[in-house]
């Protein structure tokens, strides 16, 4: 597999590590609003990043973090009159039932900030007696300037940088782009202990604190949008190998913007849509589908209409899946006529999805794929396809979909399905006159709180009272 | 506990038939489209009936079907061009989301009608068979005249009733209060087979058909929106007891409307806002909070203005939590002066909670509790509380917000300090020289995949890798 790495500027062979068990870290949300789609594209693809290579066999650990302290929370709380946590807690609760939605799975971890102080602490104090940080009336500043490789993930020379900054007033900085680790306590603020004073921890430093402490000093993989890029992953990059001397990422992967009237979804341009609203008119899932319709480095242009059309992509998928169950429901064992063909070509669509999928996870080559496997579905159902056809065709119908994220709005029939299993099975272990196996059967049942009744309809099955 | 019965139009001691099984069927969403707030009500009100019964010891199984055939759906289907159970699967996976947001559990079953014709078809039987129904032009309908009982619910005597009714065109009935059964299939709608030809069931008997299936002939609470009254719980009333024989449901619990500028808030009056709507603005937990804050019988008058304080209410409650959890971390083990009556006053609160949750399902009453316990709260927490005191209070506060279903926007924390518990532990177990309790803690971590580095800032713990 091979993934477009932004530090070397290409696409290379992705190896973890340590073999099969790749570490990822993931820079999550701030947690003062309701996510916007542009905050959902990152979510959305490195999820089917994580459901690819646990396909493929790996033992993935997930981190993203959640940033429950800076200056916006503290403005939010203070605005509301509430506290700093309340409006975390609230925000990452709402994140959480998006993220739902978008059918993304919760991280291994998701760490805050504010659970990580000490650590943070320490790794500043790590960068203070090296000489790589300074502190200054409170505040603790890392030293761009010693850092002799500052800038190569953005490819920006540290001259060219510091002509365009310049050291706001209430910042104490040697020069224009040293970042703040450490900032001072002001009052209506939280505040933490620390050996040069009371204060809280920068954004920077959180997640290279983080990444050391769930997952070591060098990770396979950070991920995150391409407006991170600079400063804030040049920055992580600059406080974790000054501060533990060996490769923070071996591969950092940036998603593309998502485009409003050909400009940068963002807040802080006021032209965004939270996911919220989005999926008040159109549901959760366009909003993933239109995330994966795209190469995940491509800008996405947005609109109304886009969403309209993933819904109706959906229902197509939707619908040849219906007709697949249909069909296996009353397919016999008799194969078709050209029936070893056209499973082969079943299989042969698994491969060209890995391709795809492989080449720098090219979600919309891996789509384009799954829609020739439905036009084919399509196809065979329409005759009297046999089941073993059925059944190849739904795994890998089911597969793609799984790694993909897509097509999860299909009622869970589990438990009616799993209990009149057990009733098939004891009235075939009773035709067998194997009773022993049939009480068996029946005690598991009670166990579940069902009852059976055997009743001239058949077996019948109720909740116990 | 008393419950107010609608069918007695009285407060009733609720006892279930089996002792502490308390059986519930609520009546669910029709699944075309996102749920409002309106549907929201009976989903948070009745959430909340179930957990008071579980905290009061009972085991509760608890069904709510979804509505996945009917006119609505088939409309929507067809004006998208896509297949009712699109549809269907489209608005349960939405409605979950909804209701993981209002902090509304998963029922025991969440059956749907088209996963139980044949149960429904059984039920049109044995009432065909004992002349409750006859068989037109391939529609079936419930004649209710044969029922001497009918309409003893909404206490309309039938006569009363026929007179606002007519027979529809297109409609096959001997008198207007008929209603059907079973529809006759039409082209281009879904069908299923029956003895009186293809078609699909009417509204009603879907309700009567999986109750008995999930909950048996006779159930303890049938509980819905109060606009179901009448003609849908009369029905059910009717096509169960005229099938089983015995009385069908012990108690029937309707909530109230909620109102918007003195109009009941419903689809077909199109002034109603979705919950994913007003969640997009406000969050979902405002929106519980809104439902409980009067009681269940009551009118609720919506507006965003009621939603805000709602906010300001939870913040209220989540502050002083936080002040609760503070001083516990902080807490001593000695005890304050007045410490035993502060304990006795918090117990107390926990009594008053119980009799104001007894009367009818108080819920307002019981937030007036809960809220003079944060009071007492905030007061202790300005001094010394000791560690006794915190949790004493910590346990009860929380025991009542788990009943109501508020305050869900807690980071969990769990994995965090259950490592941390385990190293203390473990650390313990050190200090004490039982060096085989510290190997099988260190491996009982080891298998969750964390390891331990003893470090001159004591145990840190990171993932394996």
């Amino acid at each position: 597999m091979v993934l477009y790495n932004t530090l070397t500027r290409k696409k290379e062979e992705f190896k973890p590590l340590v073999p099969d068990k790749p570490t990822i870290y993931a820079c999550g949300p701030t947690v003062y609003n309701y996510i916007h789609i542009g905050n959902a594209r990152p979510i959305c693809v490195f999820d089917v990043l994580r459901r690819y290579l646990e396909y493929r066999g790996m033992e993935v650990t997930f981190v993203q973090n959640f940033t429950d302290i800076d200056d916006k929370l503290i403005n939010r709380a203070n605005a509301e009159g509430t506290t700093v946590e309340n409006i975390a807690n609230r925000f990452i609760n709402e994140y959480f039932i998006d993220a739902k939605g978008l059918n993304v799975r919760e991280a291994t971890v998701h760490p805050l900030a504010t659970e990580n102080i000490n650590e943070i602490i320490e790794m500043i104090k790590g960068l203070i007696d090296k000489g790589f940080a300074y502190e200054a009336k409170g505040d603790v500043y890392f030293r761009a300037q010693r850092f002799e490789e500052y800038g190569k993930l953005s490819r920006m020379p540290l001259e060219d940088l510091e002509k365009g900054m310049r050291v706001e007033v209430g910042e104490h900085k040697e020069s224009p782009a040293d970042f703040a680790l450490w900032k001072a306590a002001k009052p209506n603020e939280p505040m933490w202990d620390a050996p040069w004073g009371k204060g809280r921890p920068g954004w920077h430093i959180e997640c290279s604190a983080m990444a050391r402490r769930y997952l070591g000093k060098t990770i396979d993989i950070h991920c995150g949008g391409q407006d991170l890029i600079f400063p804030h992953h040049e920055n992580e990059i600059a406080q974790s190998e000054c501060c533990n001397g060996v490769p923070f990422a071996r591969f950092w992967l940036h998603n593309g913007y998502i485009n409003v009237d050909n400009k940068k979804m963002s807040k802080s341009l006021g032209n965004f849509f939270t996911v919220r609203e989005v999926a008040s008119k159109y549901g959760y899932e366009p909003i993933r589908y239109m995330m994966i319709a795209s190469h995940y480095r491509s800008p996405i242009n947005y609109s109304y209409e886009v969403i309209e059309q993933c819904r109706a992509s959906l229902d197509r998928l939707y619908t040849c899946r219906e007709n697949l169950t249909f069909a296996q429901k009353h397919a016999s064992g008799e194969p078709m006529a050209n029936e070893n063909e056209i499973i082969e070509n079943v299989l042969a669509r698994r491969q060209e999805f890995i391709e795809a999928m492989d080449d720098d996870l090219n979600t919309a080559g891996a789509l384009g794929v799954l829609f020739e496997l439905a036009r084919d579905i399509n196809i065979f159902t329409a005759s009297q396809p046999s089941r073993r056809l059925c059944d190849t065709a739904l795994t890998v119908f089911d597969e793609m979909c799984d790694v993909l994220g897509i097509l999860y709005c299909k009622e869970d029939k589990s438990l009616d399905s799993k209990v009149e299993e057990l009733i098939k099975e004891r009235a075939k272990a009773r035709a067998e006159k194997d009773y022993a196996k049939a009480d068996r059967i029946r005690d598991e049942l009670k166990s579940m709180g069902i009852i059976l009744e055997d009743t001239p309809q058949g077996v019948k099955w109720r909740w116990e009272k």
